[in-house]
């Protein structure tokens, strides 16, 4: 099989050597913004609005970037195109989309590319659902850790941007938790709950669905997705809502949502059941319908992709490697 | 004259190829600590206070590093002493050094490295103070931007690391005043005093030094300096103080301090003069004796440095490119 | 032509001489309530709401006031009346009615007057717009400042008082701007926008209009007269929603409302534009609705006055004087 | 006898014609500062302080006054001299100095004096500490209403200035607390004591003396003169410390300071005793020493104001009308 | 008559020797939850929904109480059987469910019962509601007292607990305030109205009805009722909003809710009038619908309780324990 | 052997029969102030102290009790008199004082008992350092949950009362950390480390001593001990204040206090090593002297209980009720 290729300011280059400058703002500052896509059937999924949220961030940094959306968009196709023929079958392509500003002026003079940097690799979605598929059964426990979000007026979650070390700092604290299939769910510091590391959160109370307003949080195209549209086609009624650790531990179901694995049934809270602890009607409704909608059966695959990978690759994920 | 050559894991890598996978959790998270040398006449300064600091960022984040501490002081010996024929003999070695956790467990297989990355970079300390040879004669323009630190409990600026981009829109803030020589100054949430974006900030009241308390803003290795060793030999009274833009309008005197530059006059803030607005006493006398500890002029130094640039390099840096 | 004369106590004063002792809670406290009116073709917009708002402005401070609402009303037009041969054909009407608690008790003995001071001057429109004209083609630039708007819980801004040194704060600081054309954006401690330094502000994203909740911001009458009534005439959908520096940034128009202006159309936010960069159609709709209803051009009137200002009036405002 | 005449830009006008024109930006932002002073023996106490402070607050407004510090100082000591024959013998010069940035830009053309007002009135002390002789041996007690103090980075009391309705909703708020000789004690929004409505607050526990940090108070020339004068005099260690409601009513003694009635003993606080509810030695010593140190016994001479007004003035202060 | 019984872990005991030992968590650490419920015409009135408030609080803090609600709702039928032959025909029950975890482990073997206890007590409403007739007249006086509500993400309302020391707080703060018929208003510390020291707040503006949102308060089973069936009954618009004490002011009118009351109208605010000072239309439209769905006259009734309990019980209670 | 009594209110009642009626405003309100005490010897350490705090709480919140301190302490050791046959030869007593407001005043004509609550109970102190014994050699692992402490402008820690409920869910978060021997570590809002959920916190760096700030924290009689006693006796530095994660982390040693076991060491924080991960010099040095100081060896003692314990009693304490 042949191996992938990453586009970089207009090469494409072995993944292995897909490699920035440790002069790039990108390492100094955590400057960069990114996006990351997913296909179905291998065709993109919502890959315009994703670009247009990416160039939110690009123009929120004021990165001096030339590069027009329809370009990159193009751009994107085009490595999907490159890519395929190393990517198997039943894979689905993972678009990851980096900008950065480029090497800080100090340094321009001893490095090889000035300027910001467009960088677009593609993997398989696999890698990143890795060990999912028994969690769409089981649901995961959404646990609270100590760090809390932090609030939009000191560094702007919707800006998607690589500045987010307390996301991983959020991972080691879950990893400390006693719980099984923990997941992290943050809250700001007003308690109101934001996110989890890497996806969004709803909850189903009485047959409505809610979801935080979208001011702490990364506002997913996952989670607008299925405001915009599967609450609509299946005539559920959604309300963005500031709510909090309560309203979860009441609520009847809740769920994450993010890119890779669409949907994913919390049935847990600090380890206290939600609902009655089960996978909830309204989540399997959403994920049954975004199915159809795709006409991929977003669970099966992702439980076909986990168990291949257990044949293949030896490889065991850290435990906070797994999301988005 | 030779090139650089960059210390990665093991091995010398010339500054140009200096490079870091895309998958590393540095580019993903912003998860990587730092810290940044200079020596004076080709002598490190303070290097073992600059490694435990960056051991305790290391523990912080619990990157699972096995290199011991006096192993990276031996290495960073040798760096310099590989690359000093790449010097000019009026040159200063500024030492980068940068830990990585390595590349996310899903894409482990992919790269050609796995685990922590440890970094040293070597460059001549004249990159990063150009232009500011005459600040030390107009002192800078302290100004208090928009953009809030972010407190400790939120992200800890203590911890000296790369998911810094609110420094990053600091600098973009100050570039949109109008004053000459602008610096940032920035205050917490609660409106005190916390840094600049890369550097510490004291005031001198009534012969008396103070810089604020060491909450919300990295613990400099300058900071530390002039508390604990340049003010008992000057007989200068030191206080860690909540101060806010109050005390700093109405101080005598005031200045930033970082490892590059040491000390630099603060003559106004937000446009106002500080004291006579002019270069204050105490600001120079600490000036005076660091350089007589160091037995280097640091001002003469820095001028001379920025004389020779004007004619070798052609470089603008940008705005917000020249400090620490 | 004659002089204006301003209703104080009972008396008309001519202007040069509307006056208040230094012993008043007015300038002893900053105790003093007001609004600030206009007419269209010399009838009085909105006066009773304006009233209404002052009479909950004196309610919240508890000024002993006797006079009733119906007879400010009375007196309103009186003054209007007694000052309108003072005025210019095409002139508009600005009334300022001013309350104040009166003399602090223990100057009660050395001053002309006890008890609450009513006062209500009437002045040329074309005062306060002077050099607005041009602003309605090329749009304002918002500029966030890094003063911010104070809670209503400490201070309310609901409550239209004389305390709003802040607000001068804020004009010095935009001053200070790059940026050609800035008028001030508040935001509150929390991140979300409140207001600018006399005016409220709006934004229109897919065709819907937002303005922030109505917390710690001035209630604008003319920000209410576009909720409840331009909108339904042009069947706009209208929402009070929380919203931050992302939102206006990612929008597609914006502007601010105020009585003298009604509508000003924001194209810039810190220097970044706003949608294309250019007013928007939503923003010209409402302008013209408006427009319609009241039967003046607004923006040709301003652009008028102008005009006629340039030739007979030198005095050129100072950059922070211009507004509400 | 004579009446007092008002310093105004230049002119001394009798008191009762001290005015300023309703376009002032004084009334319009609540924009001026002030100091007020005292004399003891007609010999002004702390004037340079007072004055040091006006300048500093002139400074933070960034008014554009042209008048030197020493020619205000001398401006001062002509004011007392002029109204001098208008005081009693036993009389004390309580001085006003307000500063104000003129009439808006637009209103300059109507009004009889442009650019920065300055005020200089002289009354008699007496009319300030109405009522305050029986106070001194019984304490007051200090009450915490609702209305928190405004921290400073929102609007700095630190800044003597007259945006300051919030202190009179204190005053408002206290009126209608059931207890006797109530005054107010603010607490800021994380709990810290702040001040009162117009003085400082002190504790005394175990012999020594606490106040505020001096963040979110107008800091007092009092305090300062109690702080840096009166303990060293006394032997008595003095502390700036964050103290809340509980250090309070668990203090051995507290009190108020301010300019005019130099120091008042605060016996309980909400109603409950402080120490054994009676006017504590430390407090005690203090007046004591203040008192020799001016040759003013200034608790019998405030007495001896309180028993000659009751027989010449009638006017009964309302009830937040009498302090500082 | 008979005396009344407490149901306690199984037994029915005497009122007056309903106890718990001092060793059991509840009063170790405030580890109670409760529900506190009424008849009309002795027929409980939602006690479904108290009972699954009730295990909504007991789930909040994992007491591990083996009964199931059904069954504790038998028991609560069984509590009033029992009790019933000691109430006077006109009375109605007023049940208290209180569960604790138990007595701490290091205690159990020092106790006589180990385990979470289960008590149920039945009282006469009357008591509850002494003194309160002649309110629904006059209306209350809401206070705004200096103690802020507790946000939910520190200790949550939510969870209807025992560790409420603060609403004890506010019942002393308000006893000391001058007002009449004085009842205390909570804000939270951003300024929002949040409730009462045992009841919800809803104010009514052009016709419609607001009450806080429900994050730092009790949701009251009253307050649900109104929202859900009163007000479509009615046809009253309803909303939930952050209000705050501009808004109470300047309402039309407002009222409290709480289960032994039901509706209680607020007059005052602060001791100003809410609209034109007397009971409003919707306050009493929605006492009358209640009165009507119940088939109790729910004013009527309790005047009547007041007027026997006068000549029957001479206990005064004290200032702050009549409310639900 | 005999079985202990409880005084309430002048009698002596079976440990097993010491209870309160659920009417109490200690069950109503969680309205109760305590003191834990222990002795040494048999003698009480620092009863005086224990009790001034007791009544320093019972002034905050107004309880109207008549008991003087001196009777109360004579009660204390009446108490300990009358029990003292119900103790081992070598256990220790440990006083539990509980004082209550008494019944809610609508529930005092069913009650046996009116008025304030005076309760004593007198236990073995091995009861409480159940299982310690073990953790002074292998020190505890300070964990910081989710939980925030409460800020003491909300409920004040610093009266020592029943409403902590907040302290019971940290127990419970604790218990479901992964790592051993677990203690909480409390932070509030600012990030400021505060308390253990009934212990104070200490850290030595370099040689010198810090604790939390005396503000959002019960102020332990022993950090008190070690702060005004221990420290001068072994001339150690000691200072209060703010201190956070990242300085516990980087601390050399850190160590809990508490009456029941004086001084506990933390030798980790979140799972990672403080210092050397082992029990340090400070930390032993103070334990050594404060056994020194009593005439007990204080780790040797409990280790004695503890190893008694087993043999005796089988009852496991529950993860969280060993403590204080």
């Amino acid at each position: 099989m042949n191996t992938r290729n990453v586009y970089i300011n207009g090469k494409f280059i072995p993944e292995v050597d897909a490699k920035l400058t440790i002069f790039d703002s990108a390492l100094m500052f955590g400057d960069m913004v990114f996006e990351m896509t997913r296909s179905f059937k291998k065709k993109q999924f919502k890959l315009k609005e994703h670009l247009e949220r990416l160039y939110a961030s690009i123009k929120m940094l004021e990165i001096p970037i030339t590069l027009k959306i329809d370009e990159m968009e193009k751009l994107c196709y085009k490595v999907m195109e490159v890519n395929d023929p190393a990517f198997r079958k039943d894979d689905e392509h993972r678009l990851m989309i980096d900008i950065t500003r480029g090497p800080l002026s100090i340094y321009e003079h001893v490095v090889d590319h000035v300027g910001p940097n467009v960088i677009i690799a593609d993997f398989p979605l696999r890698w990143t659902v890795r060990g999912m598929g028994k969690l769409f059964d089981s649901g995961v426990d959404a646990f609270v850790p100590s760090q809390r979000a932090i609030p939009a007026y000191l560094l702007d979650p919707k800006v998607k941007n690589r500045s987010r070390l307390n996301y991983l700092i959020v991972n080691i604290q879950v990893s400390k938790y006693k719980g099984k299939n923990a997941w992290a769910l943050l809250i700001d510091p007003d308690g109101n709950i934001a996110e989890g590391s890497g996806d969004n959160f709803f909850i189903v109370k009485d047959g409505k669905l809610f979801s935080p307003e979208g001011r702490n949080i990364l506002r997913g195209i996952s989670r607008q997705y299925i405001m915009d549209e599967l609450c609509p086609q299946l005539n559920i009624q959604f309300f963005e809502k500031n709510i909090d650790i309560y309203d979860v531990t009441n609520a009847d179901e809740a769920f994450y949502s993010a890119t890779p694995f669409c949907i994913m049934p919390a049935t847990k809270i600090n380890g206290l059941a939600i609902g009655n602890g089960k996978v909830g009607n309204v989540t399997k409704l959403l994920l049954k319908q975004w199915s159809k909608n795709v006409e991929v059966d977003i669970v099966k695959q992702i439980k076909q992709f986990n168990k291949s990978d257990k044949k293949l690759n030896p490889h065991a994920p850290s435990p906070y490697a797994f999301k988005r």
